[in-house]
């Protein structure tokens, strides 16, 4: 087993007390702009005139005048971000979406965290169902608000993004949300039985049959028996690979053809789906397969320790094809409403197998053709590339080294390598070009490494080579090259994800931002092009599309319920305004249009049940008109053709000065009216 | 009266019937790039080589490949940004900062909306009460957990930003935050009694005295009332100009010495405070004079008609110094716990006048040397500058108009203006410069006028003069030039508030981003520097503070609470971990720090009450690390030497693995642990 570098593992410190693996020592600084900057002058960037006269005022050296015209979107110029990149927000819940280069925020989405902007969760019908029916599983404090959003990903036609649904996971909570380019909103959360936390996903198949969610900390699978159950967590727990079923319409899950493969208890952790040659299969790397459980204080060792204790962790190698089958031959039992093949079944009908893996790995990505599979273990300063047609030989030669404990086939670690690159240190996730180079991040050294696939990319010396590094500020965790986890990469850009920003920025709070670094992937060398501050989510990773795939409505048809994409039956024209009221209900049909509501005025009584429709009528792009109640916690975002309902219980009395919440018209200020709740 | 421009107000369209005042007629396209895309060639903006090169290859015009070079910050120059703007997220709740001239994002600040990425909100000691407490009127649906931000104010000492605290309004809820610029965290939430929305504020004064905020629309004074009240509004309203005092040690709001004057119920709209020669003074502008209720349902008029209909509205002017000594003498009467000089008090004793202003105004913005008021009516051409001095004399020799209905005395306007300057359609805000200009807001003709104040600053005919005019892209709202509110405005840069995009950018969906555009003040012609979209809130003011007066912290000293930003007695140092156990609760002490929790697991019955106190132990800048429940909706955010207290009752049974939520160290995955919830 040519597991090497035990020497790295040891420095990188598994102390039985307080190990603290930082990827910064001291301050390591490059990359930067710093090198050039003693040395600036206008005409040295090949300046003249006015160009090098402000050069020289902003003491800009000659490779930040080059950054600069990189990287710069002129105003009005709307084709000038070539691509848009889809940024998981982490512990924000949302999803953020930049524009490349100039790295600027288009639009923050709301995915599991109520958003008041976008009136998402205050109130409104379109979002409110979302926030609550997407926690049904939900401890008692009520519902969960929050999210830890990890992977976006971005639907594909044959392997290529189309533009038309991304998702995103809660590694948080287990769930899953579906987001539809064509409004950019969220339509559908779901609360993924049997999962308590997620990592493993979300990343769709080649051609969106499926996304892909697994369990990330196994599942105690019968919780009300969590007495002891650390003790026997082999048996108690369990995790789970999700197929969720996507449907070719609308994009939404369909929970009939979804299903779910049983696995161990090891963490799964980071999963991709072949591609082309490897359509079909889908690959999960896990760590922890020691089964750890820490218990610090009570003298046991930690979690980080006992997890690091192996010599390999295991791929997952998951043949969805066949478990498909196996669904359709009923072999499945149903565990909290979800169709799931049984480990034993899986392990024993070619669905499930296991690789080797260089212990704590943390990525596993599919090359464009299909054909290779990347995995960094981060205690060891390899890339190790995995053939796809070697593990089909294996699978079929059954080279296997042993069953695992649960009796899943574990394949022969040289029968499958294709090759190994020594990269550096504490290697994490792989992207790749249009050139048949991957790109790998070193957390631990703070640097990107550019390095060449086998063939048919690069052929005998040249395959499997490290080939370029770049240093990045610091601590990098994902990385993303433009479409470079599709079969078609982009090449041209890489965006470096680092968690650390340290002295890159101004103070900003003890809480400090992320750090988006912009590379220039045009030449044989990278080279760094900008920096950018993520003082709002610590982003964990990013899908980057060509901003022509993209093709969103300025404005809705008219009288649309943002939730179903339909005709709303609700929808008011003007002139059509009405109230009614049955006994304790009030119920308006109203307008909602530059400089007024109608009706503006609502009286109920206290205790009514108030509903209200309300129709945006414009058919202007960006006349969004807000829609507020003060003191009741309602607030509604209506584009352009929108229709939605509130509904609420008018249970404070007082004068409540219902407002726009949008400027949206000179006469905005007095775009208001009353809702007057007599006792 | 000298209320010209009438027919700008008819052709700005009041029509009875569905009248819509867009800023954008057609599509209105100039200022930005464009005019020069055609004729790119890096050699006529004077580059050579691979600067050249670059430019022509991104097809940037002369002027872009200027605009590229004033506002590129290069990677890793923390100095580059050199103002940072201090922007309100409108409805979204938040205060975002954003540098200057890069215009990128560090941070967004929780203040009125739960922001899970810091963990405010989600369970934490230090931000739990706040999102609680702030929200004690709120109706019955359970805490108000949304806020529409609007008027930032950072603290001022001798009319200078001082870079220590800042505060912004909820117009929604009448509520005002406070945020402490050492760790850029919301501190306090005050729910303003007698408001149940804000508008006029909050501004602070001079010194930081007091920062004011007012009603917008007037509140029911007695909402048990509510019935049949609009047709008596007269007499059923009310508005309230609040001066909260700040207590100079810590910044926070000391109740026992503010107070509240109150006000006829006009809509009282943007506020400013007096400085130097008009230090002690507020000036609060104000529409809807008219007391137009709407009814529109009704066939009664729009209110949009109804508060469009008198020739003008009020200026209302407050002697806060007169004020306190009323307050001091006892001339007050206690109304829902506040102090609250009387309408009739006040207006007999001289502390309260009013001004005319043409109608429907949306500013009064004091000049750095304190002299000069300008508002704008957004249904008047003009800027009306008025004279602090003339408004003293007018005071003096009581040259009064007459009274209005409440017996406030209203000033002659003919008295009492210095000049006018005629700008241009729908002026809303003004800015000032060091050079003694004003920098108006034109939302109707979307452009920012420039002209010049008078004497001492221009005499003669160069005084109250149209000096430039640049276009803007689209339906501006506020603008704000280099702490140009203040007494020593910076010049140099002005950033135009733009509530519509229209075709600026990509579309994201039916919800379009805002525009800032940065406009460059340091010639006597303004040009445009460049857009950013804001697609996460919308941004309804802005201040911009010279970055060299932030002095924020990088870490907190070891075992700090950052509620009170002392030392939290729960304060845990490594080693000294410990867990008790208490009938039905279990209280932890624990330490966080790479790469573990520890105690790392934790085990309750169901329905037992956890309390948990964790310090982050670490003392390295940016060695923040999360701590979340998956299912329990707790997610908190330790920042290095802080402590955190959760409090919550394990109402469901179970294994929760609890997790680092910040990606921490190359052991991040590790650092995890066991919430066991046993029946």
């Amino acid at each position: 087993m040519p597991l090497t570098r035990r020497e790295l593992i040891q420095n990188a410190a598994v102390g039985a007390a307080g190990l603290a693996v930082g990827g910064v020592i001291g301050k390591t600084v490059g990359g930067g702009g710093e090198e050039g900057a003693s040395t600036s002058a206008g005409q040295g960037a090949g300046l003249s005139g006015q160009a090098s006269q402000v050069a020289d005022q902003r003491k800009l050296a000659p490779e930040d005048v080059t950054r600069a015209l990189k990287t710069f979107v002129p105003p009005g110029n709307v084709s000038a971000d070539e691509f848009y990149i889809f940024s998981s927000g982490g512990h924000s819940g949302q999803l953020h979406v930049m524009g490349v280069p100039s790295l600027k925020l288009y639009k923050t989405i709301g995915v599991f965290t109520p958003e008041s902007w976008q009136g998402y969760g205050y109130g409104s019908d379109a979002s409110d169902p979302l926030v609550k029916e997407g926690t049904t599983q939900g401890a008692g404090r009520g519902s969960i608000l929050w999210g830890d959003t990890h992977h976006p990903a971005l639907s594909e036609t044959k392997g290529e993004y189309d533009g038309r649904w991304v998702y995103i996971n809660d590694r948080a909570n287990g769930r899953i949300g579906m987001v539809d380019l064509r409004d950019f909103k969220t339509k559908q959360i779901f609360d993924v039985p049997n999962l308590d936390s997620s990592h493993g996903g979300c990343f769709v198949t080649q051609d969106s049959e499926y996304v892909h969610i697994s369990t990330m900390t196994p599942t105690l699978v019968d919780p009300s028996k969590a007495e002891g159950a650390l003790d026997r967590f082999g048996d108690a727990f369990r995790g789970y690979s999700t197929f969720l079923a996507i449907n070719p319409q609308n994009g939404r899950f369909d929970l009939n053809r979804s299903f779910q493969v049983e696995l161990p208890p090891y963490t799964q952790d980071l999963a991709d789906s072949g591609k082309l040659v490897s359509h079909g299969w889908v690959f999960i790397n896990s760590y922890n397969s020691e089964m750890a459980t820490g218990g610090n204080q009570d003298g046991k060792p930690p979690i980080e320790v006992g997890a690091s204790k192996g010599d390999y962790d295991f791929m997952h190698i998951i043949n969805w094809k066949k478990a498909e089958q196996l669904v359709a031959a009923g072999r499945t039992r149903v565990q909290n409403g979800m169709n799931v093949i049984p480990l034993d079944v899986a392990a024993s009908e070619g669905v499930l197998f296991l690789a080797p893996e260089p212990r704590s790995p943390h990525g596993v990505d599919v090359a464009p053709n299909g054909q290779y599979l990347t995995v960094s273990g981060k205690l060891d300063p390899h890339v190790t590339v995995y053939g796809f047609d070697k593990i089909q030989a294996a699978i079929n030669a059954k080279t296997f080294e042993r069953n695992d404990p649960y009796g899943v086939p574990i394949l022969k670690f040289d029968a499958i390598v294709a090759g190994q690159v020594e990269v550096g240190a504490g290697p994490l996730h792989t992207q790749y070009d249009d050139k048949g180079h991957g790109y790998t991040s070193l957390f631990v050294e703070s640097a990107v490494a550019k390095w060449s696939l086998g063939d048919p990319y690069f052929k005998g010396d040249q395959a499997f080579k490290l080939v370029d590094k770049i240093p990045v500020q610091y601590n990098i965790g994902h990385l993303v090259a433009m479409e470079g986890d599709t079969t078609k990469p982009q090449g041209k850009y890489l965006v470096a994800l680092n968690k650390w920003s340290i002295d890159r920025f101004a103070t900003v709070g003890t809480l400090k931002p992320q750090n988006f670094q912009l590379v220039d992937l045009t030449g044989e060398k990278m080279s760094l092009l900008s920096d950018t501050p993520i003082g709002w989510a610590e982003p964990h990773y990013v899908q980057a599309i060509r901003a022509d795939r993209l093709k969103a409505w300025e404005v809705y048809p008219p009288g649309t319920n943002a939730l179903t994409m339909e005709k709303d039956p609700h929808a008011t024209e003007l002139g059509k305004e009405r109230v009614e009221r049955r006994g304790d209900t009030v119920e308006v049909w109203g307008t909602v249009k530059r400089s007024n509501f109608k009706p503006d005025t609502v009286v109920a009584k206290k205790g009514d049940r108030v509903i209200m429709h309300l129709t945006n009528t414009e058919t202007t792009p960006d006349a969004t008109h807000g829609f507020a109640i003060p003191r009741y916690n309602i607030n509604c975002s209506l584009d352009p053709g929108e229709v939605v309902t509130v509904d609420f219980t008018a249970n404070e009395a007082g004068a409540f000065a219902l407002y726009c919440t949008e400027f949206c018209s000179a006469l905005h200020l007095e775009m208001q009216g009353w809702l007057m709740v007599t006792t």
